[in-house]
């Protein structure tokens, strides 16, 4: 049985094992096991992230190991990782004459092939990615999916690009890119310019996405990242411009980790496991004879047609010999979208029951009318509620505060609070949670205007996001 | 320019960086960059290693970090990586608590778990396996794809069973799903089992696919190991048996790299390049319009016509200014199968231009005819033209030696020798060459028997493998 999902920190560690996302018992803290139907989870995720991005980017894979002289090339940069890198000192029993780090992030062992690749303005733009793993020495609390020592499937993207116009187009195309993903995975977000201090080590701003978790934290499921030419001035990135001169190119980078994952499983689930939309879910659909003595033949009959029918999806037919109800009680957690019953009634009359992981009511339909097209539509339906059951999740954890008491008191109550700062009092916020930054447009299903009185001095202010965050 | 093949070492590293598989100038030794096109083409090629391993395998993923006292814990199989695992010793600036080692390979981190999730008979079979990177501290002469400290590619499948007759039937179930694999990519293996000395660390016995190289040196491509009870043991992985007793599992693991992109490449290649199967040919199909002044309309149409119907296929229409000499050379280059050119006769008499990779002849094809079937046929035909002529280059650096003088005469000559030994006499052999061990089935494209009277003392012998390799 799982916790309720009242009490989230709970429900979210039984979760993940009960529904065999991951084992979490292997024996290094921050480091755990994908389970096989975890990683079919993530394989259909990042499957659509790579048919997002393969649109106009190309996949590589850069080495894990980073010399110390690469990663500690740009000053800023490293002083952002040097406290959670984890270093190799020794090869067999004998100590390396360089030390190797392991990847935090790829920029310092990605820009000096840059470097080689860009030689002319028609080499430009350049935009890759890759999926790999990476590797955080974290010292807090971790959790799977949300903060780990091996963070086993970060996508990052990297481009470069004539000038800083250029690149900031680059900006606006990746969060359309992750707007769409994170449509497609019916999770709300809100888009955030991280303020000064918080931005990535090296970048001359940050954009943000960050979704909030059924507990009233933030969860922060991408970065999008202006590099202005600031790596480029330390990796030596030029190129010729048409009309001979030599110019430094301005870059981008991105980032999803498998916390899009966490988010999926956190702000879709219910009480009884996992609520999956169709589209990613490992099992799709899953049909469950009832079967009573004498009455199985017709029953086993026409849940075999049906499985043969819909076998384009992702379909179990269920026929273990476990009961009805343990085999519901499997498949929800599992937050299987779509369950057919056939009981011997059923079969008499050529219909099944349906009912959706979601809704959890159940109808009955003609058998003849269960075409694939049907189901796709029965799909779509889902993840409509689906995203606008999470938009109310996440609403309801939005105040917007017009004073500094109630900043303070909403964050206290775990709300995600939505006030007006100017530029000079923004830090002022962090007395009271985590400043998010400057809400970059409004969602369109929140109601407020972006510009107001700053709460603190009373001048011109923008809004901004105050909140605890994971 | 490439170098000829038949200076293989230089052709290979030119190939490699020219045909655009991996940069090679990444500054540290033996990590390299997969980059865009060879990344598709490994995608291609380990999909189909996917498609064969989830038919009856699980797909998972283990952490990278092994804690030292785990990698330790079967004492022969540390021996035998003692030399070359990487060791993280600190986190940031602080010395780790416990070691970490970069995964060699995986037993040590995956036969933990498989102790907690293993209970009963009925949690057997259990067949997992992961592809993911391993790391060896190389110290010897590396190579992309072939000799690498970070082995990004790498396929390791592991498994339970109730005993060592079960665990036997999964080596052979193994050593039939690598010949399908290896046979899809046209690439001839010959199967020996290892000598005592040169098994698997651990293991109850090695089984390994060994390929002949372009310079006679033979590459081991695959391996199967039976582990009977050693790792179970050691990790205490014990089952309930039907009658309530408690016992040991029997388990076996087996492997593929990366190295089958290595031999892919260079068992095909010719002396203009890559020349790749259909089926994992990142650009299958090329069509070049053979631009003349004032009849460029119908050209362009034609091909345009052509693209639009092989679109199933990954099909490149390449109307680049380039002059048509430079386009043959760039595809050429990268192996694309199939090449169609159109110029302004074949758009008038509504005919195309056909030229296979291998062949290099032109034939022309009325458009009509040039179905998606047709081109299926034509690339089921160029695979079996690949293979044979594989076999060829394979079966001509195979010499079979009844004396001792010859062994040691052909091993110089880098020829892979069969010659007959006893069990006591095998390791007598090393000082010829590597010794691969004894043969364990004749391929069916070599006419040989596997017993013989041993060449050293004349009693009762097998069949070995004596060569240098790679």
């Amino acid at each position: 049985m799982l916790p309720p999902k009242s009490e989230f920190s709970d429900w979210y560690h039984e979760v993940i094992q009960q529904a065999e996302i991951m084992d979490i018992r292997y024996p290094v803290k921050g480091l755990y096991v994908w389970l096989p139907f975890g990683f079919k989870l993530r394989q259909l995720v990042y499957s659509k992230l790579r048919e997002i991005l393969d649109r106009d980017h190309d996949e590589v894979y850069f080495p894990t190991l980073i010399p110390e002289e690469l990663l500690m090339k740009e000053s800023e940069h490293i002083r952002g990782f040097e406290d959670e890198v984890y270093w190799i000192t020794h090869g067999g029993l004998e100590p390396l004459d360089v030390k190797l780090a392991l990847r935090p992030t790829s920029e310092t062992a990605i820009y000096p092939m840059f470097k080689l690749w860009v030689r002319s303005h028609a080499d430009l733009p350049l935009r890759v990615y890759q999926i790999v793993n990476v590797f955080r020495y974290e010292t807090k609390h971790t959790r799977p999916l949300i903060r780990l020592r091996e963070v086993t499937s970060f996508k990052e993207a990297h481009t470069a690009h004539r000038n800083y116009e250029e690149a900031e187009k680059q900006v606006l195309n990746a969060i359309k890119l992750y707007k769409e993903f994170y449509d497609f995975l019916a999770i709300p977000y809100m888009i955030f310019r991280r303020p000064e201090w918080d931005k990535f080590p090296g970048a001359d701003y940050t954009i943000a996405f960050d979704t909030i978790m059924p507990d009233g934290r933030t969860l922060q499921i991408g970065t999008v990242h202006h590099l202005a030419d600031n790596f480029a001035k330390t990796f030596d990135i030029k190129y010729e411009t048409p009309n001979g001169d030599h110019a430094y190119v301005h870059q981008t980078c991105y980032g999803i980790s498998e916390r899009c994952i966490a988010s999926l499983i956190s702000i879709h689930g219910d009480d009884l496991g996992l609520i999956l939309p169709f589209d990613v879910a490992p099992v799709q659909i899953v049909i469950i004879p009832i079967l009573y003595k004498g009455k199985e033949e017709g029953v086993i009959e026409l849940s075999r047609k049906l499985y043969e029918r819909l076998k384009e999806f992702r379909v179990v037919l269920d026929d273990s010999d476990e009961r009805p109800g343990a085999k519901y009680y499997k498949w929800e957690l599992k937050g299987v979208p779509i369950r057919f019953e056939i009981g011997p009634r059923e079969a008499e009359n050529n219909k099944v029951v349906v009912s959706f992981r979601d809704e959890r009511r159940k109808f009955s339909v003609a058998f003849d009318d269960v075409t694939p097209e049907r189901v796709v539509d029965w799909g779509r339906g889902l993840r409509e509620r689906l995203r606008w059951k999470a938009i109310e999740s996440v609403r309801e954890k939005i105040l917007i505060c017009r004073s500094v008491e109630d900043v303070a008191d909403a964050v206290e109550k775990r709300l995600l609070v939505l006030t007006y700062s100017c530029e000079d009092c923004e830090r002022e916020f962090e007395n009271y949670g985590s400043v998010l930054g400057k809400l970059e447009e409004v969602p369109e299903w929140l109601d407020v205007s972006l510009e107001g009185e700053c709460v603190m001095c009373g001048g011109k202010g923008y809004l901004v996001g105050v909140a605890r965050t994971y």
